[in-house]
């Protein structure tokens, strides 16, 4: 949406916010039907299907926080913003349905980079089937805030909690771990190698096909709903999490509000290959980074023995996305990884703060 | 719960996100029936009652752009930030249900401060049934943020948007005008008196009786929850919106909604003697600032003529809360108002950038 030319571009400022509502108004795809008021009222008007649970999430990304302008681009910024979001309602086993966008933008924001926000929270909602039914717009004196509330839908009895599980029940983790927190890792390596003045806005990606894997991993996570849906619909899992403040983190807090502890086997865990490959050549242990870094956005799940049957049938269908099995909660409330002959602590997980 | 004696009060940062979460777990009233999943798992998942609809919407209050610490302490903005959506609940015709919290904290924000916040927000969530049910927290590289999500329901046919009104409706407006605008009119001049040396944190408010009510308003605005849904339910309104940006601005929207323009009658305007006697002191037009000022949070709403009497079934109910007709939508698609001998053209409403 830039404009051509030596113009400078516009600032969001210059516009004021109705036409900035009524750009986002334009661009949202038709109302679909069961969204009686979208964009532009006091609030949005939805209904529910009958005999349905409401599933209400919100997460946002902070500007210096959440996220570097260097190394996301504006839509990569949108489309996160609403697939953690996504992810939440997932890992409850709920279907995603509508998300309000609250947006607070520095004065400094261009019309482009807003409309570009906007493409990349609308390509996620696409993707997962949400519709963008509302919001709010201010100004912000400091960092682009983006904070996303999503609510979904779930059969009651088909909820998934962390507080499920029961000692014996075994662990899966979807897709690979570490790759988010490898593809920041070599984000900032390169941010601090590039010279500032060279005055490059957006550090440029890696050639290795496994490490491009890694960044684009943690500028555009993807957020497990199909995988969610389904666990929760066969009733596969007895506790399950999203993995926003990476493994070592998700399996505390299932073990803590399941009344259990988890040993997980080192042997098992799917580390991504860029993150194997990244974190040995940085000299680091490739299996302490990827249990502690966060923004993978896999699912983290708990299957109690006798429902093996019906992961299995949840492995059928899940489109080529690993689940593996990496451990299991134990009776013991203590949380450790096998490694070798050794039985460790887990390493900490993100913290906000 | 600040700690007596010498000792620095406690930063956030000195105690990280899990014991925040736990914090606020514990000082939310006790779940309601129908609040499925509460605080502390991925997501919150609660049911409504079949055949109603679902009432989405989100609103934030970002530090120096909508409060100044230095007026509105700690527990004012909780409340506000949950005020200010419930209200816009209330303007659909909904009941608010649930509040989700996303706040984002600087680094110097000490625990006391936090749970003040928490408090401020809990009451305002006593006073309209409305349950804290999960959000989120994350630092803030810059200002201090509340974003507040709000789900409500409200029954089929009983929505009240801004597009429902026709020509010859009447307008009505519920409480007094521009007491929040000269409430925070009056904070400014206070400040600006007080020299920044005398260290004072908080501005003390006046002496007199209908200035202290315009204080208490810009703080803590009166969502009109009830005579929303009695408006509601009732059908005794075409249209309806809060004044979040002022009486000009709503009139413009529901015109606008409409497809109709609008006259209001400046000498019905129930403007606050607060506000009649600051504005006038201060040299300035009282019924062009109460008319452009924003935050009242009062609704206005159309009545078509054949409705009257259902009005007249919601006046009866609303508690002393005045209801005043103001003005009526037009077929001729201006907005204007008369004053006098002459007709003018409406003072802009807040902008937000």
């Amino acid at each position: 949406m830039s404009s051509p030319g030596s113009q400078p571009p516009q600032r969001v400022s210059d516009v004021g916010e109705r036409v900035l509502i009524e750009r986002i108004r334009k661009r949202v795809p038709p109302t679909p039907a069961g969204l009686i008021v979208a964009i532009g009222d006091d609030a949005a008007v939805a209904a529910l299907d009958r005999g349905t649970l409401q599933v209400l999430t919100t997460d946002s990304l902070v500007e210096g926080v959440h996220f570097d302008r260097r190394f996301s681009s504006p839509a990569d910024i949108g489309y996160k913003a609403l697939a953690v979001n996504v992810s939440d309602v997932a890992a409850m086993g709920g279907t995603p349905r509508l998300a309000l966008l609250s947006l607070m933008l520095p004065e400094a924001i261009t019309l482009a980079e807003v409309d570009a926000i906007l493409d990349g929270l609308l390509e996620m909602a696409a993707e997962c089937g949400v519709a963008l039914a509302g919001g709010n717009i201010t100004r912000s004196p400091g960092p682009l805030v983006v904070d996303v509330t999503v609510s979904g839908s779930v059969k009651p009895r088909k909820i998934l909690t962390r507080g499920g599980g029961r000692a014996g029940d075994a662990l899966y983790v979807t897709g690979r771990l570490g790759a988010a927190a490898a593809g920041l890792a070599w984000l900032r390596a390169a941010a601090s190698s590039t010279a500032p003045e060279s005055g490059r806005a957006h550090v440029s990606g890696p050639e290795d096909a496994h490490l491009a894997e890694c960044v684009a991993r943690h500028c555009r996570p993807a957020p497990r709903v199909r995988i969610g849906a389904l666990l929760g619909r066969n009733r596969a899992a007895s506790a399950c999490m999203d993995l926003s403040d990476g493994l070592a983190d998700a399996v505390t807090q299932i073990a803590s509000a399941s009344g259990t502890g988890a040993t997980l086997d080192a042997s098992l865990l799917p580390i991504h290959p860029g993150a194997i490959s990244w974190f040995t050549a940085a000299g680091g242990d490739p299996l302490a980074a990827s249990v502690a870094g966060g923004d993978d956005y896999e699912l983290l799940f708990a299957v109690p023995r006798r429902r093996k049957g019906r992961l299995r049938a949840v492995v059928r269908e899940s489109r080529g996305i690993p689940i593996t099995r990496i451990g299991e909660l134990t009776a013991e409330r203590t949380i450790g990884i096998v490694r070798g002959e050794r039985i460790e602590p887990l390493p900490a997980g993100f913290t906000h703060f």
